[in-house]
């Protein structure tokens, strides 16, 4: 599948907005995951307030460009599926989702891990007035690509274990 | 992206084998994924042998059918990585980039968790006498479809908050 192996991580952006039709197909994307007994743990933070990307931005280390995106979805779970010890398995697969469906609309995105450490995750937390029973997952900033690189092949076949 | 919106859980197959070509590009699309500091953590079982599907398919009360899937995909994690808290979150993202290549290549598959669950864990590990660095994540049953239906919608509009 085409974006499976063009999909790169992106860090800059144009500056102009996603088109609100846009922004719906990733929700709808992330929502079209798989989940563990199909018990959908997700919502989503769709942040295109500036005052908050830029804080928002200062939560880690590795996250200063996201200040610069036009749009930062943050995925949050909230407690509500019979099997919780799947919720980060579940949601990273949600992210997957959006992140290749970027890539199919000509935008570009980047995954900034924010759970499972306390300390971003708090932080995320209050930044965007999270209820208590709903937890940040990560960060994804997106928009126009201002950069452009291949991907990586990064198949090995020596990490592959057959077994006929 | 039309796999996204298209790719279901799919239980029954057909009996014939699944092409050597076509099981690499699913290992291809693992391996694409993203990871977290790109430490990349996975390795690949390759299962055709009916006596081990066999015994993959008895180590949850929820896999039985595996046993008659022409191929069980079962990624592993190797303690190598800078960040292993993003092991699970790493491996979730290049399961949902497998399911997403199959569909995209006309065949069925199944996720199934086994990852964080230590009995499952276990016994899956010493069926495919891994080495004991290797951590087996979940099982991808895999194989051309025996059964149809369309992808359920999912989408909510009150899983989503607008921060503008």
């Amino acid at each position: 599948m085409n974006s499976i192996f063009h999909r790169v991580s992106i860090r800059k952006y144009e500056s102009r907005p996603i088109e609100k039709e846009k922004t719906e197909l990733l929700l709808r994307a992330a929502m079209a995951a798989p989940s563990a007994c199909n018990q959908q743990p997700w919502e989503f933070y769709v942040v295109t307030s500036a005052e908050l990307r830029e804080k928002l931005s200062k939560t880690t280390p590795y996250t200063a460009f996201a200040a610069e995106a036009p749009l930062v979805l943050v995925p949050a779970y909230r407690e509500r599926g019979v099997v919780p010890q799947y919720f980060h398995i579940d949601m990273a697969a949600a992210v997957e989702n959006i992140l290749l469906e970027a890539d199919a609309l000509g935008l570009g995105a980047c995954w900034m891990g924010i759970a499972p450490e306390p300390d971003r995750m708090a932080d995320v937390k209050a930044i965007l007035n999270m209820s208590d029973d709903l937890t940040p997952f990560c960060l994804i900033s997106v928009g126009y690509p201002a950069e452009e690189r291949p991907q990586q092949n990064r198949f090995e076949l020596n990490r592959v274990h057959y077994l006929e």
